[in-house]
């Protein structure tokens, strides 16, 4: 079973040819034939600045197209060890945020139901929130920790009057007890805020920030340091593109200039060996920013590292 | 008064010099200083593929700064004749479609109360709802009739179930009677259907469509005969970019070749000359995937020969 | 059998979800299941100036994602008539042009031997040599006819010393008898030649030519008229995407000004009513030359109308 | 020696190969071994809105490679009958418009003292003006008849309060007494105008205008008919690439929409055979606004049919 | 009146609506009602090589939509502590640099006149002459100081026997008194060089350079240290986007690889605190050449840190 | 004689001016007149990816045009000590990868022949082999050392079956004792690995690899260390652009995230100082996925560089 898994061979099928999978996959959609279900959810309803991120999963399926089996830095190849494929995509409805949360909730219910894990390619970032509902279900209501690459914290109140948007996904998880605040560490925060006040809920909840600051003057150590505090918790992965800096990841709905380089990020992922998690999330990839596809390669590799951390 | 509403003179200030806006206009936000009030309406929440038409107003605010003040084939200057003014944008809602549309059809009445003529400038196709929803009140509740640009013929009864998207606004509004469906002309329909019924509720209304197979093969003066029969009525004109062949306006949400060219299109406004118009958009101009700005510029030119029509 | 072989709904799975087939049909890899099969062929090594039609049918795919299923003009589903599906590409060699001859022949023979239809997506116009071996093998070594889209010939000897490019294919094919030179139509023949020489090969074997210059100065019913003399042969069908003017479809290796319209692309295809086709290719789309998809949309299209034909 | 005025053959140096030259002729820099000299005039100093036309002349050499050597239209291969060459560029002065002036005229001079054709290719319309200079000396100061296709008139006044811009040089050059306004015949015109008098010193001086509307309706006949009035005349050849509509040239500074199409710019051009031109110019090409090099490619080919004009 | 300077609101009025102004702020034109005028100078006539740099205010503008208030690592919000507004674009003369030069010392004069402190958004850099100028004359003729980001010296002597251009500013500046060179501190310095004589102007004068050398290999608190010398100056503050790698900033003239990262640039802004500064531009961003406004993007980023030193 | 080998004077003949050639200097086709010749080799037959390098050339030296002669930092002007200049291309043949190979050598052979330096601009890595087969030969084939920047070993066995890619070139040169492995030292490797196996070829045989990690970990000096080692041998430099990361060199056909940043590989080469090259290639620019011309401008200061190491 598992030696059907594998990425199409590059040296017998070329990488341009064949129908764009997640990494030249097999398709598979019974999630009960899967260790990793490597899934689309192709939703840009929650942006509140440019969207295009409903194109994220098609792009970094054609991307992905030059990803290799081995990982020679980390030493393993995640498809040896893992049942991997391309589950498809969650048919959300691009005219109804809460309809699609319906969506998501249900599909991640029923791929966690089976056992195996969802690694959800996003669409912008309010699909969190369905997606941490289904897990924290799976796993008796127990609040999750989570680590969270972003610029931008995401736990504003509000946009425009609605609760619901990609500003606010952790806010509602905290709220709704889905992620315990205090073992939640965000890294690469930047930019402007609204208002002084904007960390308060943060700080209030006692989540950890890393900014970026902190990342390039005190080296990957010390978030190192910062992460070995969530071994042995349950643990949700979220990756929000525009953690890197424009120049690395143009190809995004709200960059923020200042951000990781693609080194740093790789290395970040790299020292989340030995922890367990229980889903994971790339989101905010928007295609018609992106320049000759580096933002999707990229999300490629960084999803590819993930599966690493996974397979250890 | 009037003296003063008239694009920056471009041989003192550059084209490329100031603030952009519609056609180098001033702002002018009191809709009672105005006989045309143009304005955006940057809501793209309701198209069901590419999205990015939240960006046509800025868009084609930056190309329109080509845009000079007389037409010689018409033979008029529309800024002589009516004070016509950049309005600025409705603040829409992106998370929300209902909230936007009640936005929308606030701002119209407000428009229409002061006796200006609204003309809108999408943003997806969804936004002619609320829009005729405020000019029909305005109009005592009598039904409009439509000239109305398109490849598609947006009478679709719903989309994941949702009756409000860019694919239903003209079924909606002949539902609540503020069409008069005989009085509605759909003029460059081409394109493949979802089904071979599609037409149906075209057909069984009266709904008059001109396939882009009968502007090629009989010319403007077919299409004019058919216009002529709205002569009199109080009518609304609705311009979809796409009814545009892709070749001369790539940026917009679901192309479909075979369209027009735009010197049909030029033709074909200019044989609007002599109908009663009551308000106006332009919609579905997407910019991330316009190539080098030839639809906005495009658009920018259709606007302005709109309002020599206005003006005449 | 046939109901699966749908085009997945997109008024419940949204058009810019999932995996990318080919108008989003069901993947079908079994001949015998099909009557079409639509098939990528992403070879590029005949190329002889600007390459990139590798990637053909990966971004055709993606663009077809907006092909809906009914054409109101033939009046006609052809997706109701027969069985199509997205067959998957064929694992071309890109560093040995022999090589890939032997992979295309045989795989479209087994196709042909399955009685399903090929439909060839490239790649660059040197793939229409091996198919054709494969076709005449299966209709009893009988020469084809052929209506043949293009601004070149592709009638010339060769390049750089070599036979097999996508400059020579059908040169190649009518030395070795598959296609019968009396029984070839070239539509949109246009530029410069290297020689004034360049045409006596066809003249010589009889090959019909219509240049653009009779396209547009004497309509599509003079096309209509030469084409049909092919009534009742088999015939093969070879579209090159650059017979259509660098306007509408930019994305190909040896654009040449002057062409087609998309519309007139279309009028063209649909004159071809009642012929009898055995094998399809549409080739020489180069996306890394495209604007923003619209070669790759235009093609998509045409497929379609081709499968209307087939269906009719 | 004509025989090695010829460009690369393309059967043994790819096109892709080499220094790129206009048409990859040979580069010469002696004006009496030249019966044409292709010539870059890199200023875009005399522009009012987009500049980087001073870019035109190296990108049109980039998309000349794909230009051969045959017009089988008009049954000519110019470089058969005309020793032409790439001449290099004229190293104007991007910070003086009148030192570039000087440099222009003084070139121009030294090309026509050799009986040398010029075929100047810009830069902006600015350079019209030295160069007609120059030829007009080299006539013995007789006013020169022109052939200008173009959107814009060209004969404003002045911008900014200077005389020398893209949008005066024809002006200039009828008060300077180099060409005769009788005999001039302005083809493509169309746009808004600043004023309703902008035409009335083309009227007063009774330049011929051909308007858009002219060519679409009465078609190539009716321009070839004015045309006829220049025969015995020597004329002077000036083609601003905004002619086109954008969707056939986008990269030029001031586009205008509802332009030619490709075809019937060749169309045009083929139907000047039999007049006697003295000097070319083809302008206006900026290529950071063009996409994919469409509009250099086209430049270069209308460059061609103007050698097959010129070699008849 | 201070309260109304405030960007739009983003949770209310969504940042791709609306007129583009700098960083959404209200439009000023009273110098006296202002402490900043953010100021665009459209002006590219002193390129010598790519241009463009015309639409470099339009397109920050655009970009500076997604600037918000709160700086989190300098602690302040300028917009609390200034009254900053878009003061619109000095309208230059792209004709001539002279009179345009004479536009530009008069409304910076006037500004001055007003205790406003102007921040010029070029352009290319040689308005940073006229603006010296003015300011010098200012502050009663007293020479200034200056802290100028740059991948380039800008102390040549002259570019095609002109003296004035982009690459001269301030050998002018030195030359005419208004900058006192032992008060120059320019850093990134890299690239070739014409001659090795480059730097002799600079040396002789007493110029600090700090090179990207010293930046890598010695860090922020070598130049801090460097800085701090001209603690106590009247100080100008000239940034040259080329100051970045062309990854970070790939839309300016001349791009020099090798070159700063957002980051270090952000870093090195921020050690600016606690000087006084009478002036700033910023410059050379010149969109053309931009790869989806991340240029732009980033340059509204350095003003707003900019703006955060001022309101210190 | 040398004092003609010079770039074009920028402060005479504009950067923008001209054709163009490598950093604008003049073309020089007799090797017996050159130090170095600069040298395309348009091939990219075979690449198995992403095609496009056979622009490589024509786009280098477009982007060029900016060099200037002086390096500040090795304080040297490569073309005061050599004799260096525009070779012209290799005249490859796109059909055939042997008959290429043959062209290559020949050419390569002529130019060491005159004990010129041959500089060979990709095209693909495939190009090494037969460059190095023409040098050995050149040098008493005694095998020569290598250093080797790239993010791919290159010494793989094969693809589809065949032995010639750019893949393969230097386990082919290796097998060849064209190269001897234990002098060979690769730069910036990183990425995935088809296999765990796929470095044991290198193993084996001795080749250095310095992994990317190695570079930012252990920084220049550690690879300097390495480097010495090669002091006193006869070496070949190639460098694959994607030993950069995709943000600095986006363009290129395999492109690997997590690479060199432009100031590394700066420093880098500048570490080489007192090696003995016998000759260069820079390969994989790719334009067609190039933004802006940020990689192949980064070439060309790169290919200044090695200049500089040479004349050293």
């Amino acid at each position: 079973m598992m030696n059907r898994l594998r990425p199409k061979d590059a040296s017998v099928s070329p990488r341009f040819a064949g129908i764009p999978t997640f990494m030249r996959l097999p398709i598979v959609t019974d999630p009960y034939k899967l260790d990793v279900a490597l899934m689309g959810v192709p939703f840009d309803g929650g942006t509140t600045y440019r969207d295009g991120a409903r194109f994220g999963p098609r792009e970094i399926r054609v991307q992905s197209a030059l990803i290799r089996n081995y990982n020679p830095v980390l030493k393993i190849s995640p498809f040896e060890k893992l049942r991997i494929a391309d589950y498809g995509d969650i048919d959300v409805n691009p005219l109804s945020i809460e309809n699609t949360f319906q969506k998501i909730q249900q599909e991640i219910e029923t791929i966690v139901e089976a056992d195996a894990l969802p690694f959800s390619i996003g669409g912008d970032h309010s699909i969190s929130l369905p997606i941490l509902r289904a897990l924290t279900k799976k796993h008796g209501y127990r609040q999750l920790g989570m680590i969270h690459f972003d610029s931008h914290i995401d736990t504003w109140d509000e946009y425009f009057g609605m609760k619901l948007s990609h500003g606010t996904p952790f806010r509602r998880a905290i709220e709704e007890k889905l992620l315990n605040p205090n073992k939640i560490i965000q890294i690469g925060i930047r930019g402007q805020l609204y208002n002084a006040t904007d960390f308060d809920f943060n700080k209030k909840h006692g989540v950890t920030m890393i900014t970026i600051e902190d990342v390039f003057e005190h080296g990957v150590s010390f978030v190192d340091d910062k992460i070995r505090n969530l071994q042995g918790d349950k643990l949700y992965l979220s990756f929000d593109i525009d953690a890197l800096d424009p120049a690395f990841a143009p190809g995004t709905g709200t960059p923020q200039v200042g951000g990781l380089t693609s080194f740093q990020a790789l290395q970040l992922i790299r020292a989340l060996q030995g922890l367990e998690f229980v889903g994971f999330d790339l989101v905010e990839v928007s295609p018609p920013y992106d320049s000759k596809g580096i933002t999707s390669l990229l999300a490629a590799n960084l999803i590819f590292e993930f599966l690493c951390i996974i397979a250890h």
